[in-house]
């Protein structure tokens, strides 16, 4: 029965390394939030008009902030299956599902985070052309930022969930 | 000696996941080559100010026209593995190392094609507002679009060379 997860060879080695996720995504969470919080507030008036621009106003933002919610959503979810693991001593996904779960998980998630980020990027950067550093693309360069180093550790996650994955041929 | 590829017990599989990883990376070239044509043939002239704006003009395309590259030229490399693979009957990099460099190279050839993809979008949808349809915007949404295709076969690939990873703890 080699599923068993505690009774394999690797058992150190496997619990070692789901410390060190555990830690990436905590890590993930937190820098996500923050992204959150920065593009959902990311607003601004114009002086001589008085017309307001938001972070709405913009498909690239709004599929930003969809990104961000999505792998916020998989990291709390990824957390809470972490606490339930350390508190019942067993995994809500155990063995080869598990696995996949995490892999495709990560690797999914991954992808999304990164495309939210570019996109964030590559707007601001010419919504800032020609005009003087403001706090509005300060605000959404640090949030795509902070979702950009969210993907790092997802993706770095992904590596570690990617060697873990249950061999094709046994 | 496991690792001398033609003896294992899964060869016929690996045989035929190595044909449709071939095919991946045979279409994933073709779609990386006309992404690269229409965005680099990308330009348009003002009727009445007869300035041009080309795709060099916007960070967004430029980035975007970097990843094309960087995905076609790994591609490139990986179908010249393959037909000397075929050619001399050697893997060029046989065992662990060559499953280390196709999982890396897929993976971070993935994320650089979904961001590159992504600034596009970000950019060519922000460009097309408010103005009517025009050959321009077609033209970037075109080669954004060939860009996503070429990344999905890449992510594709990318699961398959995930699972055929050595098991970190042997």
């Amino acid at each position: 029965m080699p599923e068993m997860g505690n009774t394999t060879p690797s058992n150190s080695s496997t619990a070692s390394t789901r410390t060190v996720l555990l830690l990436f995504r905590v890590l993930t969470f937190v820098f996500l939030l923050i992204a959150l919080i920065l593009i959902a507030t990311l607003k601004q008036t114009d002086d001589d008009t008085a017309v307001q621009v938001k972070f709405s106003d913009f498909y690239a933002y709004r599929y930003m902030i969809s990104t961000i919610i999505i792998g916020f959503a998989y990291n709390l979810l990824q957390m809470a299956f972490s606490i339930f693991t350390v508190v019942s001593g067993n995994r809500v996904l155990s063995g080869d599902g598990g696995r996949l779960f995490d892999f495709f998980g990560d690797k999914i998630i991954s992808y999304f985070m990164i495309s939210g980020s570019a996109a964030g990027f590559g707007l601001t950067i010419e919504l800032g052309r020609g005009v003087p550093s403001n706090s509005f693309t300060d605000k959404a360069n640090a949030s795509a930022s902070l979702l950009l180093i969210g993907f790092l550790f997802t993706a770095i996650a992904s590596t570690f969930t990617s060697f873990a994955l249950p061999k094709k041929a046994n």
